[in-house]
């Protein structure tokens, strides 16, 4: 083995790129960044770094930045960069406005770290203006097409599965149940991961249509079977919620629950390492992707190797949750 | 410097002591458990283990427990004894039987680690039944008079700490303010020192009878620091929460706001180890005062000795937040 | 989406399963043993826990373990059942003693969780005895051919990452040199994913034949660009170790460095999330897998699927460390 | 109550102050910077920051700083003004170049966050050349008299206590006999807290004149006790460290163990509250002490209140380590 060959080639000619986080942060956009960063001026081509998402680049707050400049933001939660719900972005005209500030900084292609909504925006400048734009998959929820996995989601499974593990203890000691809703928008993947990791009695997931009322089914077999003590996870997509599966189980038996909804504290934080990792393949890859001549595609990671997705494609088509994991909670929770 | 000495006098003839946790739940008691085992064992003295607090001891559930029963146990967060509320305890009659329980395993003193409900139920059974009672004071909220620190304290601080510089990340990112709940019952402490220690811009405590409204102009001058984003504590005692708090900045100033309401996870979890050692301390105390013929106290630690304060005191008299930290808050936010 | 089916046919007609742990623990080993049982049960099979590994299945010293008895286990770092290096299994009279101690349980087949010395001892149980075993990959190094991932490794590599950060948080303020030795026996798989993930300026793995001489070279070029500190990550099977890598920068540069050997800690902790759901997969997979008549092979896991590799190529077939990663270390420490 | 007074008299006219930190990094440094940045800015006094010890006062290497250089820091370990051993300030005319940097500056007083040698540093600018000076104990070791802890010493407790968990859960898998060395410099003070913490069976600590041939009978005991594992904490300041430890265990009774060095780590990492607590009363004390006209002292905390000790005091009176803990060590391994 010898070592490996560092210098990707350059056929469209790429000598600047501009880079920016947007929509709900999430751990390991920093390392994203640091990644864009490096890669490229390992290859001898200039960074912009544009402030608070598209909003930012409407209002042209961006500067050149360094490999120095990212020195030591590997390990920090949250974006170097801020992010930003922009309205400005929706009209056409904000768009041209950011797309003439790329040009007036000859900046030849965009980078945006982000979730679907910011993949519109990239989608639209790309559309409108033939502007060159690349994905970075950027958000906890891991609901994009195209990816096995987004940066940020595997340090959210760890936050929320800490203050499950946390919340075991007092069940445990206090014979209670909880019930503990996660974050995840629309879709149940990290539902689904912490509750096999948190070794939960039950999980609901807006991906099954399953009614509530079965969890009253449920509570009772696990009280008969001397279970003390019950963790029960519930998706923020599943309809009614924490609350709604709670009172279900009150109507049902009688039982009092706790219910503990984990909120932001899930967005933020030191990125575990598989985030740090995802963030530095995706990142090297997104600038590859400018430099191949790639353009209105996400970069992802699908069994080890990089994919590249037309972006409309991760978010029109559904990324379904792990029916294995789905089984596999089931069975553990006998 | 010599070996020092371990065994303890035993001029009350000790043999048997039984031990329980009752109340809500907080990280360390199992340390206090295992410290008043194997303080007891060494000194030639039985141990008699409680489940399920003064619910169990009146249902007579009980069991001999030794060094082993515990080891591998000090890192644990919630109580291998478990815990409840009970309501049988509530009666005269609730508590006779669970002194006839006592007398019944040949138990010759009782000790009780919990808050000051429990506290008071040690108490009468000492007032009614002439059985010498031991408090010990673990609870997350610091509200005993009596002791520097209660065992939970320490844990719950960090616990509420860490949620802290998540959301920082994420208010940072997003130039955001957050709003966060902290628990403490109907005292300041945990806000207090979290404040400090997260660096929050402003902090609410029961303590203090400051109008909310006044959050408004500090809002405003955080605002006009240029501070984009701002950590605001609330204690969960204080008048309308975080849900105040947030709702006053809103009316006031038009910013909106994220409330985080921490909840439950602040009493779980490996106790740190501050809990562990006040724990082993006070755990060790109150095996001692038992031999020492003491009862009707509770065993505390003030400025690194230990206290002995009737159990009455200990709910009486009013524990003041650390008026030095208050400013201390309020300086470094500046 | 409709519920899923957790029943598994059992054309094998296994009745009673054993499992054990062998060699070096790893986080998750307990959640592997969780899954065993929880499916078995599940199934309608009954399981034997052997303790001490194969030292223990030569003394008979096993029992019949239920879902209880895996409560509350998961989160645990370890292995409830314990783990030994066996000198008597080494024997072909050493494995006959074993063999007649399964028969003499009624055991239909035996789930080994372990690394490759463990599966050697499966595959001659195999080979001698044509009694049926699976293996699952349990094992921090990640160095068994025909998985992706290896039970403990995901958590292996968090506990040095969070060295490395500590580390660099003194490197960085004293502006110095830090070379750290990471464990994997003979494989750079930890080494490579915390030098991505930790932002390390080099690393060294006994994969890459590279001189120790070269990083003199490399880190003039660190201080020439200005860089103050540096990580330097190196795997404990590169030749002369981390104290090695120190020696040659001291000799060709003149720079002091700091060495830090990880060593045991690695080992142990509450698993990560990944740890624990890769765990649950492979304890289902290996019931499943003997209910099917399987038998000498390890379940694995590949591209999200499950794996069922014959015992004697997850030795025998090398295992290549991720080349796309070691070039991204590469890059990222421009 | 009512609103804190945040505002401290100013006798002596302060109008400048320098601050740097000196010696080992320990985490809270930070906490402290920020503290004295704020304290100061919030009584219209102004901030310069010295980098890199006393070799940067020597050297000039200083900048104002204000308090948005020091947002978001207070969770940081490490320094942001670095560290570093001086030569140059070992000889007076050394420090007299440092003396005329600071009159150049137009300062009126140093704040020295650091160890013994760093206020040995401080104390000869003070008796050389009439500088006021205020000390800081900001070291993990806590070997300074006059404060109950040093700003540090939380969090490399905690540190190593994590570790001593992790080693647990190998040493009880395996029944093994792990020796584990922490640090402390000359003093038990972290040996002591993490094995009353860490549920150790014994501790070696230079505060005590046993000798090490007296572990072989623990051991012995220990293994006649039914325990399989044990956990020994060595303090580096202890002759022959974890190394002379393990030979002696091996020597008196062939048990093998395995030693555990745990190094560097202790030294980085968020700072625990505690710590931030601490360097928050500290810092804001420290400009106090010099707004009161005080010199030549250090502010520490003790009983919580804040003590006011000369310099020299600091390192010529012996701090001892805690009795109480060192026999609550020895009762509760039973």
């Amino acid at each position: 083995m010898t070592e490996p060959q560092t210098h990707h080639p350059n056929p469209s000619g790429l000598k600047r790129v501009a880079v920016l986080t947007s929509g709900g942060d999430a751990p390991g956009m920093n390392a994203a960044i640091r990644a864009v960063v490096r890669t490229a001026t390992h290859n001898g081509i200039e960074v912009v770094g544009v402030r608070r998402g598209f909003q930012g680049l409407h209002e042209g707050d961006m500067a050149l930045i360094g490999p120095r400049d990212v020195a030591n933001t590997i390990q920090r939660g949250g974006t170097i960069l801020l992010t930003a719900r922009s309205h400005t972005w929706r009209s056409p005209e904000g768009r041209a406005k950011g797309a003439q500030n790329l040009r007036d900084w000859q900046v030849d292609g965009l980078i945006v770290i982000g979730g679907d909504g910011s993949f519109h925006g990239a989608h639209y400048l790309q559309q409108e203006h033939g502007f060159p734009v690349i994905g970075v998959p950027g958000t906890i929820d891991n609901d994009l097409y195209g990816t096995d996995h987004t940066i940020g989601y595997f340090t959210a499974v760890e936050t929320a599965l800490d203050a499950v593990d946390k919340l075991r203890d007092t069940g445990a000691s206090h014979e209670r149940i909880f019930v503990i809703e996660v974050m995840g928008r629309h879709a149940g993947h990290i539902a689904l991961e912490v509750a096999v990791a948190g070794g939960a009695e039950e999980v609901f997931i807006p991906e099954d249509a399953k009614p509530v009322d079965g969890v009253v089914e449920i509570v009772k077999q696990s009280l008969a079977k001397g279970k003390a003590s019950s963790i029960i996870i519930v998706a923020e997509g599943y309809p009614g919620g924490a609350e709604g599966v709670s009172k279900a189980i009150h109507e049902g038996t009688g039982q009092e629950t706790r219910v503990s909804i984990l909120g932001h504290i899930q967005r933020g934080g030191t990125p575990v390492s598989s985030d740090r990792v995802l963030a530095s393949r995706l990142g090297e890859a997104a600038v590859y992707a400018l430099m191949d001549g790639k353009s209105d595609v996400m970069v992802g990671r699908q069994g080890g190797g990089i994919s590249h997705i037309p972006l409309h494609e991760t978010w029109e088509k559904k990324k379904d949750v792990n029916r294995d994991l789905y089984r596999c909670a089931k069975t553990l929770s006998v």
